[in-house]
């Protein structure tokens, strides 16, 4: 970012957010509307709330530190600390505490919405994201968390994926519970310090992680992590462990069995994922794709998953009074958009107006007669919206991508037939107005 | 809020925000999806810009305030501060700045987004809405706002209202900063002062804002607000120029030829309109509904506009090197979601699940073919989702208002034929499945 010489705003943007375009986000709409109806499918239902809430109910840090604000964006509020979520499990473990007694159990709810994490911003790391989630809340049943994973498989198909273009890989909190009793971990600051370094293999490979375990890493950059302070024998346990290839804790044989009842085999047992949140209790996922990911460059990039989630049995017990065993997936909406814009073509249309010229502006009431019979026959039209003479004005519909222009000039008034120029072809034409829809009709 | 007495987590909601539930998100989505298409017809094209800008970009506050948090929530990120934007349309204006070599000129966008307003919160004040925003930026043409009024009109029609139960006040800020010409007012707090007085006209009536402008006034609740200090004399001058009947100032003037050329008449001219923010320079609008709105009490409540906007020629200029004047229309969503949906029944249909009951969980791949001919089929299905009776399994089908259940049990399965029982009629029938899509399809 250049710093600015003046008392002007800066017109950059801070670190870690964006502007999104047309094309992208018309692509994002579809998307969202084949999440929807999946879902809809399934039998969820919408939900939203809000983006704040009280810092001490998404529950990422400490109720005794002063300024709340680490790894989420928090605001002082009287004399309550507020946050914007971090994800939207938390404010539904909320929701669903405060509305229990209302609400259906089994509570299945869908919800889109951003989220915002206040980390250290890099390239492609944004700090803010729109996620997709589907949640069951009060049931144990692990026929919800397989249905999460067939569901994400049908929405990857709706959208064009086919069965070899991805994968949901799948392993349980159990092992790592397990592990950490066998070599006599309780303290829950080290067993989250352990995921959080286990959740770096697919990006940092065994070798950086097994320092992640131990003394510590210091990165290319130079930054020293910290590390677990796991013994080199604790840590070759738990590297063992995690490369077994057979499941054997009971949720994940049992899951497996109802993916078997539904015919579902696009998943592998991979004990290597983690999830990087603390709140997972049971039965984890994560949404891979396997074709490659190009960065803007061109290079193909090390893309992890668009998506994933599991079981977190504890967290609305947390709020108090109730004990709703729940198990949910979150979809990344903008990585899963990125990735797919590269694989699929999709036919979203960019629609983009027609111009009608401006040659003089007494000519007003004929332009926007013209305009009205367009709009209402369903064309997108627009009358040059500025001042400026012709050559500026097919200058703009150009640079806009307009499909035609239409010129209806004095003569052409008068003798009531504008001239049509295609912009892609660059012929014109004079024509009847009673023709003029069905003519563009043929070249949009 | 209640204290809490433990220390467990808040269920509450901070005030000013709130979940919504499935009917309004709804109604949203369609009025969202009308909206969409109205202005993708008028030519403007999709843009969103992220959530955070720089503090400085929005131009809210001076910079030389050590905290500057009043009216936006702010964030202090390393040695700068970002905020939350509070409309979308100083964000725009940054964008503009930002990519002004890239962009057609005019450039047309329209923008989908949250805003938050850290204001003390109230019954019926948020503190984060729903806009929609389209803006002209590049043009001076009168033409622009015209064309906004214009397609607010339509949106609302489309919406399903009728011309009697809208209006579209306009009135210029030319008139107010001639105001200041003549009572000698050059300090922009004391304008700002003033304008955000006469802002509060609709709610609070011409005798209050009166005690505004001048020495003060003590509300309800016995808070002194501070006045803007002006003369009786000045104050009376005021009154007088905004309770004129026609407009005066060149640019109304000009705007209303074209609304004749447009053969648009659902306007009125309102001098008293003022819009909060401060970067109006010209015309501006607001857009009102005439019907009564109602509060969740069943009483009549002050709705206020659901929408509004104006040309804003100076917004883009302030970020350095390019002029662009412009003018734009906001619609707040909640608040037209909320009034459309007291005056319209939208056709909008909350699709519940049918229910396959669990009687056996060794029958699930039974449960599971069938659920997956329902679906194929398009019809939401759900096998129940928790682990239960099947008294319980019918309460919860009852309750989320399934249209149906599905009796699979054991000597279903061996006949092949289960038993469809209707949620609302109460009656049930043994059905062959080849049949069971077309019966269920008679009753949702």
């Amino acid at each position: 970012m250049k710093k600015e010489n003046n008392n002007k705003p800066s017109k950059e943007l801070p670190l870690g957010f964006v502007d999104r375009q047309e094309k992208e986000l018309l692509v994002r709409d579809f998307i969202i509307s084949n999440i929807k109806e999946v879902m809809i499918k399934y039998g969820f239902q919408y939900l939203e709330t809000p983006s704040f809430e009280f810092s001490d109910s998404i529950g990422k840090f400490l109720p005794d530190k002063d300024r709340p604000d680490e790894g989420v964006f928090s605001f002082k509020d009287d004399s309550k600390w507020l946050s914007l979520r971090y994800d939207l499990t938390a404010p539904l473990a909320r929701y669903v505490a405060k509305n229990y007694m209302e609400i259906a159990k089994p509570f299945k709810r869908y919800q889109l919405g951003t989220v915002w994490r206040n980390e250290k911003p890099g390239p492609g790391r944004f700090r803010e994201f729109l996620q997709f989630d589907a949640d069951f809340v009060g049931t144990k049943s692990l026929q919800a968390d397989a249905e999460l994973c067939v569901m994400m498989s049908d929405i990857l198909e709706k959208c064009g994926l086919s069965k070899s273009e991805y994968i949901i890989k799948i392993s349980s909190r159990k092992i790592t519970e397990e592990l950490f009793k066998k070599i006599n971990i309780k303290n829950s600051q080290q067993k989250l310090s352990v995921l959080r370094s286990l959740d770096k293999i697919d990006r940092l490979g065994w070798e950086s992680v097994k320092e992640l375990l131990g003394k510590g890493r210091k990165d290319k950059s130079g930054d020293f992590t910290k590390g677990a302070q796991l013994s080199s024998q604790n840590i070759e346990l738990i590297e063992n462990e995690l490369k077994k290839s057979n499941p054997e804790t009971s949720d994940l044989i049992e899951i497996l069995k109802v993916f078997k009842d539904y015919n579902f085999k696009n998943f592998e047992f991979d004990p290597s994922i983690i999830r990087g949140l603390e709140y997972y209790t049971g039965v984890i996922f994560e949404v891979n794709l396997k074709f490659d990911v190009k960065n803007n460059k061109g290079q193909k990039i090390q893309f992890g998953s668009i998506g994933g989630g599991g079981r977190y049995d504890n967290l609305v017990k947390n709020f108090g009074n109730y004990d709703a065993p729940a198990t949910g997936i979150s979809i990344g909406l903008d990585r899963l958009v990125y990735a797919l814009m590269q694989r699929k073509e999709f036919k979203v249309k960019r629609i983009r107006p027609v111009v009608i010229c401006v040659f003089n502006k007494d000519s007003m009431k004929e332009y926007i007669s013209l305009q009205e019979v367009l709009r209402k026959a369903g064309i997108s039209t627009e009358i040059y919206p500025g001042e400026s003479k012709l050559k500026k004005q097919m200058e703009y519909a150009n640079k806009i991508k307009s499909p035609a222009v239409i010129l209806f000039g004095e003569n052409e008034i008068k003798s009531g037939k504008p001239t049509l120029k295609n912009l892609k072809s660059g012929k014109e034409k004079s024509i009847e107005i009673k023709e003029l829809v069905n003519e563009i009709k043929k070249i949009i």
